[in-house]
Parts: structure tokens; sequence; C-alpha cells
């Protein structure tokens, strides 16, 4: 007995590995993704924006590859022009923070340097926020943000909607290093250094949140010989994602020692798509929101009863990642984008 | 062939634990113990001077109780009034700070509320960080300071002479809470969080650094069975070890679930007593020093090559204990206690 699709919102900063997580989840029949919801981080709003719109289109670009690999390749995005794309924020909460652009991790582009051609789609006029809000409207505990990028538009979408907590059904989040350095620095991550009022906001909230920490996401790796499989296969979006990962792999291989990638957004997708390729725990996460280890979250346990009342105390739990089968979430990535 | 003992301060804010470590020392052939200097933290320093200068001197009390348990106990306290006590700051390094005093852990005297009389003794005139700094330069790389408490009079000696980073020769640091929960709050270690900019200070001076942190100590358990092995013993020291033992368990058994107590500033101690019943690892560690995780610990594993320059680069490395014998910690613990 087939069940309904999990709705899902991809919220994302494309980024290569968000294009690898929107391109997964549209070669997943565990979700029905409903709309993107654009957001800072790996680029600026407005080129994840235009990323979005050139994953989910098909682009000038695309056309023109397909015509010229015509016999051999079956390069194209993925034509779902029927699902929108709505810009999020330009800036973080407080408004006053200078954005950290990753863009030497992706490429200028967002999408290792290809330059491609400009999409044809256009965002629709919602703004992200106020899209996540409806959705969540429409669908009462239906659906899924899978939010890929700083947590901004999430943030904006529970401070504008004090229903907005109760009607979607749950938020998994890309984000956070639990107990291991960070990846911006020794104390933060990326996705929650990007905004880090925002995500207290989003970790301290009362829905049904998952956070995927880098602490997992390290551990999922796809290596060189991955990617050479992926060349190799007749996988709709297989060329397309070997061309735009390049840049992403040499910046692994310079920053960390793995032969491979990290990973991060397919991981965090993944959860959405089967749970169970993870284990959890329970606990309340606060972020520090200044200082030198600006952007840190930190996980309550509960294993100790504090004597004093602590930032932490009277805080609903949420769930942290902190085991994952790895080569079967590596095995599920390239399964799917393998397939043809 | 027997090696000279090394010479040890103990900084101690006694504190049973402070007490445990400091009657440890005393029964280690391995260490001479050339002063205490005294810190708030389990106690306001004016008791915690008064503490260490009753573990050091035979007092009224120790004596009335000789005489009525003369034929079964043989209670008193080190009688070794050639160990200077040097008394320490009152006050945060910043001056600024509240202290935080946990007497709720040792008791109101900070020795399991047994009420002990005054001692004899007196501290000698010089400040705990004077005495620090010219034992360092008496005995140059010879002193070993284990700091049991907040670090404020190790910073003031850093701060009062340019050379004691370097005459020092090592500074073991019971304190942080590394990639686990703290014990103040989920964020922080007591001593740490006693005076966060002073321990930065320390943590980053250059000098050869260890710290021992709870995620190490709390491995290391005193049970109920082995207070019972110590009562029965004949050690000079046990059924006074005991009878100050109440508090320090009883809070145990309310704030963790763990059978017994955490031998954190003995387990600290042996660090200097035995190195090899630990392993370490190196990097930077910085302490948060406001906001929500105010005396967090972050070490910085130097795994990744950070693109941006952050505050830990360029920082001296330390060494962290991250794993340990608790076996033989406790072992040795309890078999020179227990030794007659």
């Amino acid at each position: 007995m087939a069940t309904e699709p999990k709705k899902i919102i991809i919220d994302t900063d494309p980024g290569v590995d968000d294009a690898m997580a929107i391109l997964l989840a549209l070669r997943s029949p565990e979700v029905e993704v409903i709309g993107l919801t654009t957001i800072y981080g790996n680029v600026y709003t407005t080129l994840a924006t235009r990323n979005a719109l050139h994953l989910v289109t098909k682009t000038r670009f695309s056309l023109f590859v397909s015509v010229v690999f015509y016999w051999f390749v079956n390069l194209e995005i993925a034509g779902r022009t029927d699902i929108p794309v709505a810009e999020g924020s330009h800036v973080t909460i407080t408004q006053g923070t200078k954005l950290r652009i990753a863009d030497f991790v992706h490429g200028a582009d967002g999408l290792g340097n290809q330059n491609f051609h400009p999409p044809k789609g256009k965002p629709i006029k919602q703004s992200a926020a106020d899209f996540i809000v409806e959705q969540a409207n429409l669908y009462p505990g239906k659906i899924t943000v899978v939010a890929l990028g700083p947590l901004t538009n999430i943030a904006l979408a529970i401070q504008q909607d004090p229903a907005f907590v109760k009607n979607i059904g749950q938020i998994v989040i890309l984000g956070g290093a639990f107990a291991v350095n960070g990846n911006v620095n020794p104390a933060a991550e990326a996705n929650i250094f990007g905004d880090p009022d925002a995500a207290d906001i989003v970790f301290t909230c009362g829905a049904d949140v998952v956070a995927v920490g880098i602490n997992v996401t390290h551990q999922v790796v796809m290596t060189d010989a991955d990617r050479d499989k992926l060349v190799c296969s007749n996988g709709k979006y297989a060329q397309y994602l070997c061309k735009i990962l390049e840049v992403y792999f040499s910046y692994h291989h310079d920053a960390y020692s793995t032969k491979g990638v990290y990973l991060h957004d397919p991981t965090a997708l993944l959860v959405a798509v089967n749970p169970s390729l993870f284990t959890y725990m329970e606990g309340v996460i606060r972020v520090q929101t200044s200082g030198i280890t600006r952007g840190l979250t930190l996980l309550y346990n509960k294993q100790k009863r504090f004597a004093e009342i602590t930032e932490w105390s009277d805080k609903p739990s949420v769930k942290v990642a902190v085991t994952v089968d790895a080569p079967a979430v590596v095995k599920l990535f390239m399964d799917r984008l393998m397939d043809s």
C-alpha cells in the first residue's frame, strides 16, 4: 500500500551540495517537493534564487549542452517548473550582521563556476517566510521544511505567525557542530554562523525540530571513486552533478584530509526521506550569539540536574542526529542519482 | 635509582575533593608539595585559606577527636606545618564578576559541614601569585602548578612576570568540559566558569599547560563500596576523609545518576604524579567570556585548515587529557589513602 509522499519545502542556498540535495529529493518517491525557498549562505540570496530556478527549470544552458551531448548524455536540469521558488531574506534576522558567503567552497556562482545562463523561470511573489507559513496553514502537520542554509526564513515564519510552530510538521535542519569543531572556525558551523540569532529562535521555538550537524555529515563522504561511478552512469542528473562538483571536490582536498566531499545537504534531506538511517538524542539546543564562539550550538543532554536555573532550563527539546548509517546514506544517494 | 620528586604547588579551593587531592599528594613520593595557594571556588578565598591550613597542620579539632577515638582511629590531619600556604585572590581577574561559590557541593564550610575548629597555622605574607612567581624563578623549569580552582592566581602570575611562562615547568589544570556538557550549566565547568577571563589568559599563555576536564574526571568514580573499604582501612587520613565525604556523596546522588563521587581534583593531581595514566591530544583552547556559554572551553584540534583567520589562529597549543585509565587512577588513589 503506497503511502502519500511527504510534502517538503527545501529552504536552500545553492550551493553545490544544495543542488545535490534538491536533485536527490526530485528522485525520491518518499517526498514531494512543494517548493523551494531561498536564503543567503553559500551565495547571496539573489544568486540562490537564480540557482534554485536554474535547478528546477530547464535552462538555455542545459538545452544547449543537451544538444551537444545528445547521443550519449541525457543532460538536463529538472524541468520542474511546477515547483514554486520563493525568495527569502537578504539579511540576518537582526539585520545588522555582515553576511559570510562561502563562495570559496561552491564557486563564485555557487554551482562550481559553470557560469550557467540565467534561468527562464521567475520566483513567485510571496516571500519565503510567507510561503512557508501559508503552506503550513494549508496542510497543518503535513509539511516538512528541510532547511539547508542559515535559518532566517524559518525564524521569520515563527515570528510572523504564532500558529506556525503548531502547524508545521517538522523542521529538519542541516546545521550545528555538536561536540565537534565547526567548519567556519573551531566553534561554529557555517549555517548557524550565518544567522545565530535566527538559529536560537528556531531551536527553541517548540516545533518538531531535527538537527543534523557536521558531527554527523562529516561521516558521509562521497569519494572520488563514487564520482567516477556517477560519471559513467546513465543517471538523469549525473553529468550535470559531476560538472558542478569539481570546485567542491578541490575545496575539500585542500581544507580537509578527506579524499572526497561531505554530503552535508543530501544527508539532511535523507532525514526527511528515511529517518531510520540515523539515530537521535533529545535535548535542548541553544546558540551562542556573540563573542569568539558566536554561532556555537550547545546541546544540553539532560544527564545532569543543575542546582541553578540555566539558559537551557524550561526550553523545549529537539532531536539531534548522533549516528548515521553512512554507507547506506551514500548508497541511497548514489543509487538514486545513478538510476536513469 | 630514585629520581628527585617533582616540586608542586597546589592552587586550591578546599573543597572536599581538593582535600582528597592534597592528602593524596602528601602520600605520593613522586611529588613534593612545596606550597599551597588558595582561591575562591568551592568556598570563598578566606575559607579556602583556613581549610588549606587546616589540612596541612594539626588542628585542635583533630586532636580532640584523636583523644575520643584514640583506640580505634588514628585521626589527624597532615601535621605538615613546613608547607607554606599563600592566600590568593578574593576576586576575579576583571574584579567585577560576582563569585559563584559551590558550597552546596562541599558543605558551607567546604569540608562536608564538619565545623572544624580554626587551624593553628597562618598563611605566609606573600600573595599566591607572588609565591608562584617566586618559586618559578627559584627553580626554573622545575615547578609544576596543579590548579584545582578558578585560574585567577595563575593569570595574575602570568601578568605579573613576563618570565613566568618560561620559568614555570608545567601548569596542570583541573578545568573545562571538552565536547561535553558543563557542571555549572550545560556550557561551563565550574573552575573555568569561576573566572573565564583568567582561564583564557592561562590557556593561551604559551606555557606547558595540561588541561583535565570533566569529560575525563567524570570517568573516575569513587563508589560507595570504595568509601566503605576506605573506612575499614588503616589509612592515615582514611577516617578523616570519610567524614568530610558525606555531603559530597549526597550531592552526587542527587545531581547525577552515579553511585559514587567524581574524583576531579585527585585525578588532576595524578597527572602530575603519573602522566602515563592518561592520553592527551594537542590543540588550542579558548574560553568564551560572555553570553549564555560564558565559561565554555573550546578546543581547536587542528584537523581542519580554515580559510579565514580565527580567534584560535596563532595561539599556542596545550595538551588536553582525552582518555584516562580510570580503574588504575581509582586504585592508585585508594591504595595510597588506605595505606597506613
